[in-house]
């Protein structure tokens, strides 16, 4: 077995990290009970361990291929994507009067954690898809629901986002495509996009294009960009398919990972014959744009968490079964497992807790972002869109890098045989690489950080967490066995660092918005490395519940370890970051880039 | 121009940071001049920039290949490397009565350096040859002598280092490899090595391969290891080249990058007719491995440096050029280069703070090395070499973990362009993530530093060069600009806490040495950031003095400037580093390793 989905430890923290059981019990799903949440795991698990696991280190030497105009997936994917269907996967959490399940989005979530963990490759183009339909939903005519929404929302035909072009990347003010009306409601569209994932593939018969696109005499910058429907093949009104549209892919990126992922560069309209119908209104595509944004961050942040639980667990194995020296002391004998060297379980351990915690920041993200839809109160879903909105950069952000780090450390576990690509373990930091831009830049989600989400409710919610985070470490303090003392001690001590940070930043903020941007990525890794502490000694006093309840006590000790190794590891790290964040614009201020070069 | 020897920022920090001016003022070089000294970077930057940086692109895509039984190396290299011996470059270090030109082993460090950063994968195959020499040259017999070592003085022959076996790696005590005597001097060596760096090439007529293996009847473990010279071809008396030996690369590894550097699994004896010279004495081959192993630990945190200067010039150009959004608050009008973003200038002057910082610790640590070998007073050698001992784990193992941080830096300032190869960016991220493995895992390297060279002296090395920041920072602190006193009260506080972490291991290790084995990765990069920050502190002291006499202040604001830079993320970081290093070996307790993983 190549990744065993981590169903244990995803219920773990789903029920006493995350608030996944606030969830079951506020009666905003009423068909949700335990019982039902782990069915889906279990049945998950045995899709992704079983279907989709297989696929990953083929994808990696036969990645998608552009032949003949077409782009040909990897051994397997296809298969794969049709049993993914089948399942009802893709439509698990989308409201039933458009053909989902209902199902809590913090499940979807859970299966994009499981999916990333088999076969990140594959799995993007499930949640591109799934984020497409969000964008659609809330914009879409009657007629455009008809053509489209239910084959998207089973995943029967998937979905794409184009917005990068090679002038606007990170800021799409300078979009270039066009769409002009041609009268009968369609718009002609012409245009280049670049970095478009899954923009072709031969899983499906269609393919929906989101396109950001300008009209003529639109305004100039982001007030002028709208958003189009442009399919594949045309979409007839009996919902047939019609005609091929004049879109294809011309060129695959040669990227270092993520080989399984066709990147494609997609030609709008080279025959003067592409056609798309305008999503949502005129010149506001970066608002339906924004409303899926948010998920598929936390997408792209649970990507990161499943390709360092991968890499965990192939390091894992490799560390029970390599054998290489003896322990402290000991001059003869037979080898030991590396296992067994204090200095490679402080590498294991770092991944597993890094691993823990990035999962449970975006667990409880996803579990507010519930919550701020389906709670029956007002103040709930308030309150918890407040905290979907804070958490979000940080679960992209923060577990993405965490997956660089984790990532890295597979491979050095592995010592030589880690560079070697046979073992898989580069594979992985390959692949994981590219989580940490896509989406929004992490720089991108600091600034997000800072300025939308701090100063947006001058840090309200921010201290709200915090101060929810200080509460819960006076109540580790107050625990009897010394581990969790401790653990309460330092995250007291982080989050304390945290707040003066943050009040620092509101201050300054004021002063010169330099100041944020300039310490907006510091304070996002602190903010992180708090919040990942702080659900992760959540997760050990209920595991000390569990332990004084005598129920399975060896396995919840870990939880204990695995907090306290974060506090005194990351939670420490976290304190050392408030002289970078505070050092402002002066810390970086600008000096001749000639002078920096030799 | 792909890359440019950074000869200005290389001579200030060999000149106001790593001491050199001590090692041209000893006397231990009575040729060596300051315009000697000018003249050699000079030539190395010409060589470096003009005919082995185009290499490095090239060997990524087109890499060492083998066919038909023989390593054909990437396009270019063999006629590079023609002229880097032709040059002299090989020999710029080795005694004079060897052949070589007797300058210091500093500048030889620099051009390792430079080479790095011009193409790491051709550097990679001159520093195995000097590595080669260095261990040949104290243990060689008169014979072997004359047959060998002019030829690899010259760099005309090459050398490599045989240590590995499949299940012999940080462990050599596990080495199976046979050494059968023959009756006349010669042995018959019988056996597999893999992961041997330029095993086999196009470049040069003959490869002196240095092999560890087992005698009959040798005494179990590392006490059991002898070193024989293997030549690919053998050589007759008159120094002709005669036969083909039984050497041969049976297969190269695909590995992560690097890929112009052949790694190979070499076959001894397949015929049972290859045969080799004992070097040394019987079972002493560690003993000639461990002569060169400082100088070839220094030369690969050399090539992290390297490497990493590379990927900087890279992202600095790239951030001049790119341009994307605007400046804050700023609304419409052109769009700005991206290195305005305060965002982007944090992780350019990351990248050039970590680049510096490596650099001079490497610098130090072979000024050192020269002074430890030719300071004409016993003392200065004495302290020198302790100093060189300590050195050399931080050089190797801080400088490439920093390599790893500033190239995925690279990546993230390209933006997407990063993970698409076409760019480069990715190849130096790919190519730096060996450096933390080879010659000794960093993890390794951290456990020597722990062992053998903290608890080997009690400590005494290590608390010296402690007090010797301490009294830096006390320099830096009275100084009455602003940044220097802030510099300096940071160096302080973090030389406080590594004081504090030095005599906790110290005390603790003796109780249990797995205290010292648990903490001592966080140890040594808490070590390494205070080393940093001490060097580039020297560096700024020297620039403000420059500034004082108004000579090319605006240079020099940059040395200061990255001194502060360092201080506010670097110094404060090893703070927080304590906690890990002295959670000792509670903090990464054995766990049963079944219940880590779901």
């Amino acid at each position: 077995m190549t990744f065993t989905t981590p169903i244990r430890d995803m219920r773990f923290i789903l029920d006493h990290a995350a608030g996944f059981g606030a969830l079951e019990q506020s009666g905003a799903y009423p068909e949700l009970s335990e019982d039902l949440t782990a069915a889906i795991l279990e049945e998950m698990g045995k899709f992704c361990d079983g279907v989709v696991a297989p696929l990953n280190e083929t994808s990696d030497h036969n990645g998608a291929a552009l032949e003949n105009g077409v782009v040909r997936t990897s051994p397997g994917f296809k298969e794969a994507y049709k049993q993914y269907v089948e399942a009802g996967w893709s439509s698990l959490a989308f409201p039933e009067e458009a053909g989902g399940q209902g199902l809590p989005s913090t499940l979807a979530v859970a299966l994009v954690d499981a999916l990333n963990g088999a076969c990140m490759s594959f799995a993007i183009g499930t949640t591109l898809t799934t984020g497409a339909v969000k964008a659609i939903l809330p914009a879409a005519t009657d007629e455009q629901k008809a053509l489209y929404l239910e084959k998207m929302v089973s995943g029967e035909w998937t979905g794409t986002m184009n917005l990068t072009e090679p002038q606007a990347g990170s800021d799409l003010s300078a979009i270039r495509t066009k769409a002009e009306p041609v009268g009968d409601g369609r718009y002609k569209i012409s245009g280049q996009k670049i970095f478009i994932t899954y923009g072709d593939h031969d899983m499906t018969d269609n393919i929906v294009h989101l396109v950001l696109a300008r009209l003529p005499d639109a305004p100039a910058g982001t007030a002028g960009i709208s958003m189009f429907i442009v399919p594949k093949i045309h979409v007839k009104e009996d919902g047939a398919l019609g005609e091929r549209n004049d879109v294809q892919c011309i060129k695959l990126e040669e990227k270092m990972g993520l080989h399984g992922s066709p990147t494609c560069v997609m030609s709008y309209g080279d025959k003067g014959e592409c056609y798309g119908t305008l999503l949502g209104e005129e010149n506001k595509g970066l608002k339906n744009m924004f409303v899926m944004m948010n998920a598929a961050r936390l997408d792209v942040g649970m990507q990161g968490v499943g390709v360092a639980e991968r890499a965990y667990q192939r390091a894992l194995a490799y560390a029970q079964d390599r054998k290489q020296g003896r322990g402290a002391g000991v001059k003869s004998g037979e080898m030991v497992a590396i296992y067994e060297h204090p200095d490679v379980r402080r590498m294991l351990y770092s991944m597993k807790a890094l691993v823990e915690a990035s999962r449970a920041v975006c667990y409880a993200n996803a579990v507010a972002y519930d919550l701020a839809r389906h709670a029956p109160d007002e103040k709930t879903r308030a309150e918890a869109k407040a905290m979907e909105e804070l958490l979000t950069p940080i679960s992209k952000a923060w577990s993405t890098d965490r997956a660089n780090d984790v990532t890295s450390l597979g491979v050095q576990v592995h010592g030589g045989m880690g560079y070697v690509e046979e073992t898989g373990a580069a594979q992985h930091m390959r692949d994981a690489r590219i989580a940490a831009i896509y989406e929004g830049t992490n720089g991108i989600q600091a600034m997000d950080l800072v300025g939308r989400k701090l100063q947006g409710d001058g840090g309200a919610a921010a201290k709200k967490f915090i101060a929810e985070i200080k509460n819960e470490a006076k109540v580790l303090k107050a625990a009897k066995r010394e581990e969790l003392h401790h653990v309460g001690e330092r995250l007291l001590a982080a989050a304390d660092a945290l707040h003066a940070s943050t009040d620092w930043l509101l201050e300054k903020a004021q002063e010169n918005p330099e100041h944020a941007l300039a310490g907006a990525t510091p304070y996002l890794k602190q903010f992180g490395n708090v919040a990942g502490g702080y659900y992760l000694s959540k997760a050990a006093i209920a595991a000390a519940l569990e332990i004084h309840e005598n129920r399975d006590p060896a396995y919840h000790e870990t939880k204990i370890a695995m907090a306290r190794f974060f506090a005194d590891n990351y939670l420490t790290e976290a304190i050392g970051l408030t002289d970078a964040i505070m050092a402002g614009a002066g810390g970086v201020a600008r000096l001749d880039p000639d002078l920096l070069s030799a």
